[in-house]
C-alpha cells in the first residue's frame, strides 16, 4: 500500500519497466508499477532473427512477473496482435492474473487458448474504450485508438504521483471504416489535467508525415476491380485487419462478385469478428471455398492469408500448385493488400516471383496503394505529443533506430533531454515527487520457444545450430580399449552437411587416416591415456588439416568408446 | 563458318543461351553464338540464398562453356561490378578465352586475379566504348551507357542475320559526373538501321518513372554538409561507385575537409580509378585514416565500405567499437549513402540501430536522398525499346516479377506477344531467316563456392545443413558383437544444437534407454544381425520418441560398431 503522504506531496514510487519491445520489434510488455501494485500492458511474442535456427518464437522473460505475482492485479491488453497478445498462452502457464482486453482482443484469445492446455480456466475480463478499471492503488481507463485492428486502445493510467499514458500501437484515420476516429479528445483532456509521463510508440518514427487512412485502399480497391472486370481477384492480407477485409467484402459485392474466404487463420477471424459485429457481411455474398468453380472468374473474390509469404499459408500453396480448391493462372489476379514486415521480404518475393512466372498478374504495395500502415508517422507522433503534454517521455515499441527518431521528434517538440528516458528491457525508471530517474533492472530477455520447449534451447545450442549449417559436422568414432592401450574398432569417419561424400572419398580416407594417426601417437605413447585427451588430439588435428584442405571448419565430434 | 546464303537469305543460325541473371538476382553471363562462333556476355557470381548456409558465392555452371572452348571467341564484359564479373577466376580455372572490357573494368579484374592462382596468363584485352571487335563472323560494338559504375557499355552484336543489343546494366544519366551521358545517339542509329533482338535488363522494370541523376546525390551531400558543419562525418558507399566517391571528395574539398579512407576495396578502388582517370583528388585533400587524430571532426570525412552491413566491414567494426583507427560517438554524423540490396535490410538496419544506441547521427536513403539507383526505371526502359526498334525482345536480368514486368513495357510499346522471349538459364533461343522460336537447353544451374571448394557441395548437403540447423543433432554410437549378438559398450548419446544438456538430463537418459531397448530387440531376437537394421531402428524408435517428447526432429546418426 502507498505510505501516506506527507505535506500533500505523494511519498510513492511509480516504476516502469519494459520487458520487451524496446530495442527490438514485437514481444512487447511494460511492467509499471505504484508501490506494491503492479500492472502489465500488453504480453506479446516476437518472431526469430535470422541467427536462431529452429526457433518458433520468442516470448518475453517473465521471472520478474512471476516472483512478484501477488502483486500483479492485471494485464492490460491495447489489441489482439501477435505482438502484443500471443505470449499471454505462455504466461498462463505459471501465473494466472486478471487479463483485460476489447471483446475483439479477447475473443482472438480465446481462439487461441483452445490450442493450449492450462493449469487453471483464464480470468478474462472484457473492457470498452471509456472503461476505467480499478487495479489497486492505480486505476486505468481504456482509450479508443485507429489501428489496423479494430478495437485497439491507448490506456490511461492512474497512479497517486500523476497519469501515465500509453499510446499501444496507434495511428490517426479521420476517416476510419467504423467510423470511430482516435478520441484525441479525450487525450487531450488528460494532457489539459496533467500527464506525468507518456509512454509512445516508435514504429515508423522515421516516417515524415501521416498515415493514409485506411480508406485510401478502399479506393485503390475500388479501381483494381473496375479495371479488371474478367479476371477472378484473388486478394491476400492479414487476417486481423477486419476492416480490410470488410472493404475487400463490399467492393466485392459493389461488384457483384461473390467472396470465398480461404486460410484458417482468416477465417477464424471473420466468424469471431462476424459474431462481435466487427464486420457486416451482405447476405448472400459468401460462399464456400469448395463450390468455387460455380463462378466465372468475373464473379469472384477470394480472401485468403498468406501476405507474408509464409510458405505454410494458403496464398504460397496456390502459388506453388499445391492448394486443394485453387489454381491460378492467367485469369487471375492477385493482389497482396499488405506490405511485408522487415525480414520477409525475400518470402514475399517469391510468390510474386512464382506467380510471375506462371502468368498470373500481381499488385502489391510497390506498385498501387493497396496498403496503408496501422502506425502513425512523424506528424502523428508529434499530435500525439502536442495533446498529452507530458512532463516525461518514454519512446517504447521500437528497435534502437527508431526509439531514437521518437526522441528527436520529442526534442523538436521543446522537450528536455533530461526528460526524455530512452529504456531497455529489464531497466528500472523510478518516479516520485522529486522526479525521474534510473534506478536498477530486473531479469528481462528473450525466452526461446522450440516445438514445446520453452526456454530450453539457449545461446550454447544456437552456437551450435549455427556451427553445423555453417560448415556441416564429422563424427569420428573408435573403440579403444585404454589398459590395454588398443585400437580394438574404427576411427570410422561419417559427415553430414560437409561435403558430398561420393565425390570426396579421397578425402574422407585422409581425414580417418589422420585420426587414425592421431590416436596411435597417444597409445603408442608413454603418458596414461584418457579419453578427454584422444577426443582433443583428434579434434585439433582433423581440424587443422581439413580447413588446410577446403578452408572450412566443420564441427568435429569425437566419440571414443572404451571397452 | 556460316554457311554460305542462298539467295541472299542468311542460313545461318543464332543461339541465345542466358546461363545466368535471369529468373535470379546476380551471376549474370549470356551466350550468343552465330554458327561455329560463340561469345559471352559477362560473366558474374551471385550470393547465396538464406537456404544455402555456409555458402560463400555462387557462380554459374559453365559446363557449356567448357564443352565447347574451340567455338569461344571471347568474353565481353558490360562493366565491373561482382555480379558481371565475379565469376571471371573460376572460369579461367578451366578455360582462357580472350577478356574484352574497358580499362576500369580490367583494372578491377587484375586486382581480383591476384588473389587466385590460375594455369595460365589471362589474355586481357582494352577496349573502350565506341570500340568494335572481330570475333569470328560476328563483331561486338561497345557503347556508353550511364550505370553506379564508370566505363560502363551496353554491347551491340552484329551478325550475319542481323544486330542483336544486350543492354548491361544502364540508366540514362542527362547530368553524370563524368559528363558522358549514355550513347543514346548510337543507340538510335542502329534502331534505324534495324536491330533483330534487344536483350534488356530488368532490375526497376517494376518502378515508373525516371531514375534521377547521380548529381541529386551531390546536391544532398551539400545540403547535408551544410548543416553538420561541427560533426566528423563519415560516408558509406560501394567502393565501385567511383563517382559517388568523387562526389563526396569534392563536397569535403568544398567544405575545407580532409578525406580518409579505410576499407580495403574501397582503398583498392580509389587507387585504381585514380591511375586510370577516372577519379580526380584535388591536391593534399586525402589524408592517411592513421593521422585522422590530428584533425577536428569539422575538418574531416571518412569514406568506407560496409554500406550493406556486412559484419566484416570497416563500418561495422566502427559501429561495434572494433575498428582500429576510428570510434564513433555523439560527435558524428553517418550517412549511409546506399540502399540495402534485398536481403541485406536485417544487416544494416543492425548497423543503423547500434549507431542510434550509441548517440551516433544517422542519415539513410529512408530518410534523405542520399542515394540513387544505377538501373533504368519504365521510362528509361521505354526510351531503350524506342530507340533500338527491336524485332524481338528478351528481358533480361532479373528475377522472374522484374522480367513480366520488363515484358509488359515491351507490350505497352506495342510490341506483339510472339516477339517476346521470357527466357531461363540454360534454354536456346535459335533466331534464323525465318523467325526466333525456343529450341531446347543446354547444361545450366547454379554452382555453389564454399572455402576452396567449387561445385562440391549440393543439394545433399544443404538440406543436411539446413536439418542440422533446423534443430540439431543426435549421435548414438554402439558397439556390438554381431556375430554373438552382445552389446558391447555403450550406447552412448552426444547431442548438439538439440538441447542444453545439463537441463534436459532426463530426456537425454530416457532417449538412451530408448536406444538401448532398440538394440537388444534386434540382438534378443531370431533375425541375422546386421549394422543397417540396427541403425534404422534405432533412428526410427529414437525420432518418434524425441518428436512425441519435444516436437522436434534433430537430425540422429546411429554409429554401430561391430567388433
Amino acid at each position: 500500500m502507498p505510505r501516506k503522504p506527507k505535506k500533500g506531496k505523494p511519498t510513492g514510487k511509480i516504476r516502469i519497466i519494459p520487458l520487451g519491445g524496446l530495442g527490438e520489434i514485437g514481444k512487447n510488455m511494460t511492467v509499471i508499477e505504484y508501490e506494491n501494485d503492479m500492472i502489465v500492458v500488453d504480453c506479446g511474442l516476437g518472431f526469430p532473427e535470422e541467427d536462431m535456427p529452429g526457433i518458433d518464437l520468442v516470448i518475453p522473460d517473465i521471472t520478474y512477473l512471476e516472483t512478484n505475482k501477488d502483486k500483479l492485479r492485471g494485464v492490460l491488453l491495447t489489441h489482439g496482435h501477435e505482438d502484443h497478445i500471443g505470449a499471454i498462452p505462455y504466461l498462463l502457464r505459471t501465473i494466472n492474473p486478471p487479463i483485460y482486453g476489447t471483446p475483439l482482443t479477447l475473443g482472438i484469445i480465446r481462439n487461441k487458448l483452445e490450442e493450449h492446455t492450462l493449469p487453471w480456466k483464464p480470468d478474462l475480463r472484457t473492457v470498452n474504450a471509456g472503461d476505467t478499471v480499478k487495479l489497486g492503488s492505480v486505476s486505468a481507463e481504456f482509450i479508443h485508438v485507429n489501428h489496423s485492428i479494430a478495437d485497439a486502445c491507448a490506456i490511461a493510467i492512474r497512479t497517486p504521483l500523476g497519469t501515465l499514458i500509453h499510446t499501444g500501437d496507434f495511428k490517426l484515420d479521420t476517416s476510419p471504416i467504423d467510423s470511430e476516429m482516435m478520441d484525441i479528445v479525450r487525450l487531450g483532456e488528460l494532457g489539459r489535467e496533467g500527464v506525468l509521463m507518456l509512454m509512445c510508440e516508435s514504429t515508423n518514427a522515421e516516417r515524415p508525415g501521416h498515415t493514409p487512412s485506411e480508406k485510401k485502399v478502399g479506393a485503390s480497391l475500388e479501381n483494381i476491380f473496375s479495371t479488371h472486370p474478367k479476371k477472378r481477384i484473388i486478394i491476400a492480407t492479414f487476417s486481423s485487419n477486419v476492416h480490410r477485409v470488410q472493404q475487400i467484402i463490399d467492393t466485392s459485392a459493389h461488384h457483384g462478385r461473390k467472396v470465398a474466404i480461404t486460410g484458417r487463420s482468416m477465417l477464424n477471424i471473420v466468424s469471431a469478428a462476424t459474431e462481435l459485429g466487427y464486420m457486416k457481411i451482405p447476405a448472400g455474398v459468401l460462399v464456400d471455398i469448395n463450390d468455387i468453380k460455380r463462378y466465372k472468374p468475373s464473379e469472384l473474390t477470394i480472401v485468403t492469408t498468406g501476405s507474408q509469404g509464409e510458405p505454410m499459408s494458403a496464398l504460397y500453396r496456390m502459388a506453388f500448385s499445391d492448394h486443394m480448391q485453387v489454381s491460378l493462372d492467367a485469369n487471375d489476379l492477385v493482389v497482396l493488400s499488405a506490405s511485408a514486415i522487415p525480414g520477409n521480404e525475400k518470402l514475399v518475393g517469391r510468390i510474386i516471383n512464382e506467380l510471375s512466372k506462371n502468368q498470373v498478374e500481381v499488385l502489391h504495395d510497390a506498385v498501387v496503394e493497396v496498403h496503408v500502415s496501422g502506425h502513425a508517422c512523424q506528424e502523428e507522433l508529434k499530435l500525439m505529443q502536442a495533446l498529452t503534454k507530458p512532463r516525461y517521455f518514454m519512446p517504447i515499441h521500437g528497435e534502437s533506430r527508431h526509439l531514437a527518431a521518437n526522441r528527436d521528434l520529442a526534442r523538436y517538440m521543446g522537450m528536455d533531454d533530461k526528460n526524455i528516458f530512452i529504456s531497455e528491457i529489464g531497466k528500472i525508471l523510478e518516479i516520485d515527487a522529486d522526479g525521474a530517474r534510473w534506478a536498477g533492472s530486473v531479469p528481462a530477455g528473450k525466452v526461446l520457444v522450440d516445438g514445446y520447449g520453452v526456454g530450453d534451447v539457449g545461446n550454447i545450442v544456437l552456437r551450435d545450430r549455427r556451427h553445423l549449417a555453417q560448415d556441416g559436422l564429422i563424427v569420428v568414432v573408435a573403440t579403444v580399449d585404454t589398459d590395454e592401450r588398443m585400437l580394438l574398432s574404427g576411427p570410422d569417419i561419417v559427415s553430414r552437411g560437409f561435403v558430398y561424400v561420393r565425390e570426396a572419398e579421397e578425402l574422407m580416407e585422409e581425414a580417418r587416416s589422420i585420426a587414425y594417426d592421431s590416436i596411435m601417437d597417444i597409445l603408442d605413447g608413454n603418458d596414461a591415456v584418457d579419453r578427454m585427451q584422444l577426443k582433443k588430439s583428434v579434434k585439433d588435428d582433423l581440424t587443422k588439416f581439413l580447413y588446410a584442405k577446403t578452408k572450412r571448419k566443420p564441427m568435429i565430434l569425437p566419440v571414443i568408446m572404451n571397452v
